[in-house]
C-alpha cells in the first residue's frame, strides 16, 4: 500500500471546480496499490478515484494509458473512465504531478482464487485483447524480454547476495530465453499487470479491470503467461493446473489461441516470472527501510520460476520449447 | 496511517450478510487513523466505515465507546452511528478482532486550521460537552494526569536519549502539574482527541466529529486544552493566540465557561501537551522500524509544552496558575 502524495482539502476542493461533478463531499486515501496515490473521492454526484501519478509512471506515458481508458469507455467496457474536466482535458496537475480523475469500478478482487475465477478472467482478458485490437496508439514493453538483461546487470548482485543458486540458474535461463524468445507471435494491447487486485467481481462474475499503467504493445500470449503465473498457485505457491487449464479455457472461447501461443506458452511463463522476480528482486535490495511501501519478498517468484513452464509443458503444450 | 488487517471478500461478505444494508460493492482499506483498521464499505444501500478495533483499544472500553455514538445517535448528532444488525448488536467479531459498522460521514478534514474553524470546533465541543450530560456511562481517562507518572517512568531513558534538557523540564514539571492540577472542575463526558482529522467540515461548516476511541470521563476545559495544542498552532509550531480566542468564544457561546476553568486553562494546556509528549515519546523508541504506522515526532510537543501555557496565561487567563 502506498500513499506519497497528501493533497489538502483547498487544493482538492479548487482542482475539483475544473469539473462539472459537484462539490467534493469526502476524499479517503485508499491505502492499495503501489505505484500510485490513490484517493477515493466522492462528490455530489457520486463516487471518482483520484490518481496521483508518482515516479514509477513515466509521464510520457501518460496519454497512452490514459488514452486506453478512453477507447474502452467508448466501446463501454466496464472499467474506470477518464473523467474529462469542463475544457475536455482528462489529464492534469495536482500538487506538483500529473493526475486524472476516472469513475470508480464496483467489485472486490478476490483474495483466494477459483477455478471459476480464472475462467471468468480468461474470457475477460481475450475480450480486452479483442477490443484494444483497434487502439490507434502503442507502447513498448519497457518490461518486456529485451530490458530483462539491463535489468538482470543492475541486479546480479543483489542475487548473489539473496541465493547463490538463484543467481546461477538465472543466468543460464536468462540466456535460453533471449535464444529461444518466440518472433512472431500474435501482437496487440495487453494489460501486462492483471494480478488479482487489478480484477473486480461482484458475486462470481468480474465487474471489470483497473490499473492500465503498466499496458503496453506485447504478445498477447504473455498476457497469459503473466496470469498463469500470479492467478494459478495456492497460498504455498503450489502450481494449481485446473486453475491453469480454466484461465486458458475462457480465453479460448473468446479468442482462440493459435498452436504458436501454446506451444511456446510454458516458455512465455518461465519469462514472465523472470520478469517479476528480477523487478521484485531489484526493489527488495533498493527500497529504503522508511519507504512506505514494503517491497514483496523476491521467494515467491523464484519458487514459481521453476515450477509452472514444466507443469505447462508435460500438461498443456507437450511440443514447447521450454 | 494503518492497516493491519486483511478481510478477505468471502469473509466480508459472509460478515455483511448479518446486517440488512444490502450486498457489498467495494470495499478499500483506508489510509488514515493509526489505531484501528477503517475500510470504505460500500453497499447496496450506500456507504459505511467498517472499523476494526486493533490492540490499542481495549476490548472493555468497547461498549462506552460504541454506546457514546448510540447515545449520540439518538440525539441526531451528526457523527458515525453504529449500524445493528439483523439481532440489534453493534459490536461484533471478524477476523479474531472486535468490529463495527457505522454510517459514513460527509466532510474533509481541515488541513491548515484558520481562526474560523477553531470557532466552530468551539461551538460543535460545547454542544457534544452538553449532549453528553446524560450519557450513563462512565470511563476513567486513561491517558489523564494521574497516569502521567507511570507513563514517564516508561519513558524517562528515552527523554534522556532523545533531549537532556526536555529530561529535566518534563521531571520537574510534572511535579508541579501532579501537586496543582485543580480538583473540582466540572467534569463529563469528553472527547479527548478532536484533532484536526477528528474534525470534518463542509464548505466552512462542521459536518460532524469522528473517532470516539479515546473518549472518557474528564474535565470538559480539559478537551478544550487538548485543542488549544493541536488547532492553535501554525506548521511551524507558533502559537496562534487569535486562533486560541476563536476556540475559547465559539465554546463560550454555547456553554459558558467558568471562572475556575479559564482559571487553569493554562495549567490544563501544559498538561495536554505533556500528555501528548510522553506518549509520542514513548511510540518514538518503541515502535518497530518495520511498523506500518510511522511514529510521529515527539519534537512538536515538545516546542508546544513551552509556549501555550504561558501565551495563555498573559492573553486569557492572567490569574491562572502556571
Amino acid at each position: 500500500m502506498a500513499v506519497y502524495t497528501q493533497v489538502s482539502d483547498i487544493e482538492l476542493q479548487n482542482f475539483i471546480a475544473k469539473f462539472s461533478i459537484g462539490d467534493v463531499l469526502s476524499c479517503k486515501a485508499i491505502a492499495e496499490g503501489i505505484e500510485n496515490s490513490n484517493y477515493l473521492l466522492e462528490t455530489e454526484t457520486g463516487l471518482y478515484i483520484l490518481t496521483l501519478f508518482e515516479k514509477r509512471v513515466a509521464p510520457k506515458d501518460l496519454p497512452f494509458f490514459i488514452g486506453i481508458m478512453h477507447h474502452l469507455a467508448e466501446k463501454d467496457y466496464s472499467c474506470p473512465h477518464p473523467v474529462k474536466d469542463k475544457s475536455g482535458k482528462s489529464l492534469h496537475e495536482l500538487c506538483g504531478k500529473f493526475c486524472c480523475i476516472t469513475t470508480f469500478l464496483h467489485g472486490q478482487w478476490p483474495r483466494k482464487q477459483t477455478s471459476q475465477h480464472c475462467y471468468e478472467l480468461g474470457r475477460e482478458m481475450a475480450r480486452f485483447h479483442l477490443l484494444g485490437k483497434d487502439y490507434p496508439k502503442v507502447r513498448e514493453n519497457s518490461m518486456g524480454m529485451p530490458h530483462w538483461q539491463e535489468l538482470w546487470d543492475k541486479c546480479q548482485n543483489f542475487a548473489e547476495q539473496y541465493d547463490v543458486s538463484l543467481s546461477d540458474h538465472v543466468q543460464k535461463r536468462l540466456h535460453f530465453l533471449q535464444q529461444n524468445w518466440p518472433l512472431d507471435l500474435p501482437v496487440g494491447l495487453i494489460h501486462a499487470d492483471l494480478f488479482p487486485d487489478n480484477v473486480f467481481f461482484l458475486k462470481d462474475k468480474i465487474s471489470g479491470i483497473i490499473d492500465f499503467y503498466f499496458a503496453c504493445t506485447d504478445y498477447y500470449a504473455y498476457d497469459l503467461a503473466i496470469c498463469l503465473n500470479c492467478w494459478c498457485y495456492d497460498q504455498e505457491h503450489n502450481f494449481q493446473i485446473e486453475h491453469a487449464k480454466s484461465l486458458l479455457a475462457g480465453y479460448h472461447e473468446i479468442r482462440p489461441l493459435t498452436s504458436a501461443e501454446l506451444k511456446h506458452l510454458p516458455l512465455l511463463t518461465e519469462g514472465a516470472a523472470l520478469r517479476f522476480l528480477l523487478s521484485r528482486l531489484y526493489d527488495w535490495y533498493t527500497t529504503p527501510k522508511d519507504a512506505l511501501v514494503t517491497p514483496k519478498d523476491p521467494m515467491e517468484y523464484w519458487i514459481k520460476l521453476r515450477q509452472a513452464p514444466k507443469i505447462l509443458m508435460r500438461e498443456i503444450s507437450p511440443n514447447g520449447d521450454c
